[in-house]
C-alpha cells in the first residue's frame, strides 16, 4: 500500500521512517510511505502557507489553496482513488477497527493541519477526520506517524511475530500480564502456573487476566465485549471464579 | 520542568527535538528533555533487554533490570520525586487535563514500552499508566513524543500566540470553524459574519458553531458539558437558535 502525508514539516518525519518496523515494512516493499511538502505548493514569492483568520484572533490559520493543490496532485497521480483523511481535533478517534480498515487500502492520503487550525473550507475536500484523542498537539504530524505506525505493523510481514492476535484491542480486550526472566526479581516472584507448562492452564489464568484487567480498568470495553455476545462459556466460568475471589 | 524519556530507541527521538515549538521551549529553558537509553542499563555481555515470556508465546517481553535500574538512577539524579508514567495500552486515557497535570509538575518521566510487552513486575514501580487510544503501536515512543507536545505548548512563553484557551477541549466544547485569505475560493465563500467586523456577533456567531460542531461530532462532550452546569444564558439562547434552524 502507499501512504502520503501532507505536511508543511516534512523533516519532522526523517527518524520516524528510520524506526525498525516502519523501516522493515519498507525495505519488504510492504508500504510505501510518501512524504509532500505543502509549502512547495504554495503560490507567490512569499509562498505563505497561513494567514490571520477572519473574523480577528490569535495564530494563524492553514490556507486554501496550497493544501488543496497538493491534494490535488496527489489525487491525479494515484492509480486508485485515495481516502484522504485530516487529522482534525473535532475528527472520529482513531481505534484499532480504523487501523485495520486502514491497511487494508491500496493508498492512504494523510492530511496534517497545523495546531491553529486550517481553513475550514479544507476540511470539504477531504474524506474523513481523525483524532487521536482529547488533547491539542502541535500539528498533525505525530498523528500521523502513530496511524501510519499503527498501520505498518498490520501490514503481514512487518513484525518478526507470527500473529498480533493476542494483542490489547484486538479480540476486544486488554492483553494479559507478561512476564520475563528472573523467575524471582527483588523479591518479586513470576506467577507459578506460568512456569507449570501446562499449557491448558496457562491458557485459562491469561483469559482470567485479561477478563479481569479489562473489567476493571476499561470498564467501557467489557461492556461492549459482553454487548457484542462474545463472552464465551468458559469466560463466563473464569467471571464466577472472579467474583469468588472478591 | 525537565521530561526525562526511557527507552529502548533513543535515536527515534532526533527530529522530534528539533520540531518548532519544542525546540523553542527548550532554546527558552522552558523544558529540558532527557533521553535515556535503557539498553546502556543492560548488564551481562549481551546486554539483553528483552526475553521469552514464560508460559510461552510469539515475540520478546522488555526485562526488568534494565528499565528498574535505569529508573532507580533517574530517580536518585531528581531533585523533586519525579512522577513516572508508563505508555501502556491498559493506561488511562491521555487527555487535555493530564496535559495540565502534567504540565505542572517539575519532573515527569515517561517510560515507553516496546509493543510485544514488558515484564508485568515493571509496573509495580511506576505511579501511572497512559494510554493515547484505543490502538496498538510499535513502541510507547510516539505517546511519548505526543505527550511531551502537548505538554511544551502549554508552557508559558512556548508559543508565539497570546492564549490556548479558544482551542478545543479547553473549555470543554470543540473550537470553532477558522476561515482566512481569499474570501472567495473557487466558489466557496467565507460565512459573512467574519467579515462583518461586528466583534459581538462575530463572538457569537464562533460560540454557536462551537456548540453545533461539539453536538453534532462528540454527544458525549456536549453531554459532559451540560452535566458540568457549563451551560451559560448564551449558551440556552444559541441552542434554542440551532433548535430553530433544524
Amino acid at each position: 500500500m502507499t501512504i502520503t502525508i501532507l505536511t508543511i514539516f516534512p523533516e519532522s518525519f526523517e527518524s520516524f521512517l528510520q524506526t525498525p518496523v516502519v523501516a522493515r515494512a519498507r525495505e519488504k516493499g510492504l508500504v510505501t510511505i510518501d512524504i509532500v511538502d505543502i509549502k512547495e505548493y504554495a503560490h507567490g514569492s512569499f509562498r505563505h502557507i497561513d494567514d490571520s483568520p477572519f473574523g480577528g484572533g490569535a495564530g494563524m490559520v492553514m490556507r486554501c489553496q496550497p493544501v488543496l493543490d497538493a491534494l490535488r496532485e496527489v489525487r491525479s497521480r494515484s492509480d486508485n482513488e485515495p481516502l484522504v483523511v485530516a487529522m482534525t481535533p473535532a475528527g472520529k478517534k482513531y481505534d484499532q477497527k480504523a487501523a485495520h480498515r486502514y491497511a487494508d487500502l491500496d493508498h492512504l492520503v494523510l492530511l496534517c493541519g497545523h495546531y491553529e487550525g486550517m481553513d475550514a473550507r479544507i476540511l470539504d475536500h477531504v474524506d474523513e477526520e481523525v483524532s487521536l484523542g482529547d488533547f491539542i498537539l502541535t500539528g498533525g504530524e505525530l498523528p500521523a506517524m502513530t496511524i501510519t505506525d499503527s498501520i505498518a505493523r498490520l501490514l503481514p510481514g512487518a513484525l518478526r511475530k507470527a500473529s498480533t492476535e493476542d494483542e490489547s484491542f484486538e479480540d476486544g480486550l486488554l492483553e494479559y500480564p507478561q512476564y520475563t526472566q528472573p523467575r524471582d526479581y527483588e523479591g518479586e516472584p513470576v506467577p507459578e502456573v506460568l512456569l507449570s507448562g501446562d499449557h491448558g492452564r496457562i491458557r485459562r489464568w491469561r483469559r482470567k487476566e485479561s477478563l479481569r484487567l479489562t473489567r476493571e480498568r476499561r470498564p467501557d470495553l467489557f461492556e461492549e465485549y459482553i454487548a457484542a455476545g462474545k463472552l464465551t462459556e468458559e469466560d463466563r466460568e473464569l467471571l464466577l471464579e472472579l467474583e469468588a475471589e472478591t
